[in-house]
């Protein structure tokens, strides 16, 4: 039973004022401050603590052109947070809960708890439920467990390593005993990878002349796993040095979020023939009913040390936007996170 | 035993002497004439009667360009014929055996046997085994069956819809009580696959200002399997227009063969990863596993007037270049072949 007193509360939201053409700017957001009715019975009320930014938001922001709907003028954003239940009325939940839901970009939310889940804190701190334990883990974990048929001895090329899921990704693969490669744009985040993750062969795709090339000179016996989070250029040198029955996990394509004009790459795409090769697309979602063989999986490979990852941390919910900016600017490494309070 | 005497025959083939750039010209071919020595114990000689024409070939003619290895400048092409025996020292073969070999484009060759078969008369007419009953018809089968695992009920989409594979793609569909709609670039052609295929829904892409428009208005309920033979602009419109979860088979892309600039579509890859699409490369020698399924499934439906069939003849060894010029100016409706003696 809550013993506060059940009246209205003052929550901050981040709120999408005009959809961005282009690069996203802090002029399509606006923080506002909104009244929260007091939860009825059966409901909870929770604090945010932290949220999570990342790529796929840039799709929601164009009108119907992504796969869930798109968010909406003068609306608070969504996406996943970490949050602590204030108040609940719901028997499932108690006050002091840390709870995981989709209402990123606020400070309050309530809710009937549908699809909010109850996160175990000896499993892994608060935000790493929005990371490597969350949708982020995940997502790599799929798309190498059930979109690219991972098997050990496969040559693993991954874009975008040194990301919140590249990063797991390439890490994921090692401990596959695969052969991994990595892409990444910044000296650091290539000194993480080799020095943190383990994984020697990154190319840095800024200071790279012919990345094909590149890829070729680091995987001399062809690329069997490609797993693609940024399309474009990397996925032309992918498909050029992928070997016969190669797989592609098609996970992102953030060299095209932003683009205004249309992106006219891979011009070898006719390779998929030849080549035999199976270029799938997937969301993390389809795959729920394997979340508790993700957990155990990777929880495992984090015990053993075989899993570390990084956090992004922008402090203060105003702050959001900039974080969400900072995806498309190379600013991260890991995981972007913004703590709310 | 052979009554012959034997000796050296003299044999016309059509030899490689250069590599084309962008379409090819007749300038590329030569006719020549060649001495064949006896054939020794186990061979077979045999004296072509048909050979197939296939945009395939346009690859092996590229500097190692295509899975299998290019053809060799001042040699003669190769591709799918069938021919008489008129000569056997091998007991699997007799003078008079109607066999389907790999050695096309000459009039003459000898072989021990490998590879080489027998064919059935019973079963169809002797150039029907380079198409509907060949490679060409079990191409379709396979690119449905075994890559878009067609459905029954799927929308399905298929490019050069009157070519010698396309038109075996839609009447397999159709026959699967699939929703079939093509596309083709001449009037003739279109007739055809509506008066003869049964094929409603064509599109004619040369007068079609908008495919992707046009596809939508032909498919309100979106495309579940796209049979690629084209590339570029088709596979944009189709990636346009598929459903979640949609399965496109990449058989060829033709749009792309003879292109001495980099192909630009398709533009819309990254909707594979929003609409969770598979495309998956493939070729058809991988499947010959499955070669007395097709012939099963194949019969069946020509039996019961399923499927029909166009050929385009092509008279004399000389003009097989022409005909093979043919096929990347929409000359042809249904299977090209060049009848040799």
């Amino acid at each position: 039973m809550s013993t506060q007193v059940n009246q209205a509360v003052q929550s901050k939201q981040v709120e999408l004022v005009s959809r961005p053409e282009g690069m996203p700017t802090s002029d399509n957001f606006r923080l506002n401050q909104v009244s929260i009715a007091p939860i009825e019975e059966g409901e909870i009320l929770v604090r945010n603590e932290w949220m999570s930014v990342d790529p796929y938001m840039r799709g929601r922001m164009k009108e119907g052109d992504s796969y869930v709907p798109p968010f909406r003028i003068d609306e608070p954003l969504e996406g996943g947070c970490v949050g602590r239940v204030v108040e609940s009325k719901n028997d499932r939940f108690a006050e002091g809960d840390l709870v995981l839901g989709n209402q990123g970009w606020r400070e309050y939310w309530k809710s009937d708890g549908e699809g909010v889940q109850k996160i175990d804190p000896e499993l892994g701190s608060p935000q790493a439920f929005l990371g490597v334990l969350g949708m982020t883990g995940m997502t790599a974990w799929v798309g190498l467990k059930r979109i690219a048929n991972l098997r050990s001895g496969d040559t693993v090329f991954v874009s975008a390593a040194s990301g919140a899921v590249g990063s797991i990704v390439a890490q994921i693969a090692k401990a596959n005993q695969c052969t991994v490669i990595g892409s990444a744009g910044k000296e650091s985040k290539i000194e993480w990878l080799r020095d943190k993750a383990g994984i020697e062969s990154v190319i840095n795709y800024k200071k790279t002349k012919n990345l094909s090339d590149e890829l070729a000179r680091l995987a001399p016996n062809g690329i069997d796993v490609y797993f693609d989070n940024v399309g474009g250029d990397h996925l032309e040198a992918a498909l050029e040095q992928m070997n016969d029955f190669g797989r592609i996990a098609a996970c992102g394509m953030i060299s095209t979020y932003n683009a205004t004009e249309a992106p006219s790459a891979p011009r070898n795409l006719f390779r998929v023939i030849a080549k035999r090769i199976r270029m799938q697309g997937f969301i993390v979602r389809d795959h729920m009913d394997d979340y508790e063989e993700f957990i155990s999986d990777v929880s495992s490979l984090i015990r053993s040390d075989q899993i570390v990852w990084e956090e992004t941390v922008t402090e203060g919910l105003e702050n959001a936007p900039k974080a969400f900016i900072g995806l498309f600017e190379g600013d991260n490494l890991g995981k972007s996170l913004v703590r709310i309070s």
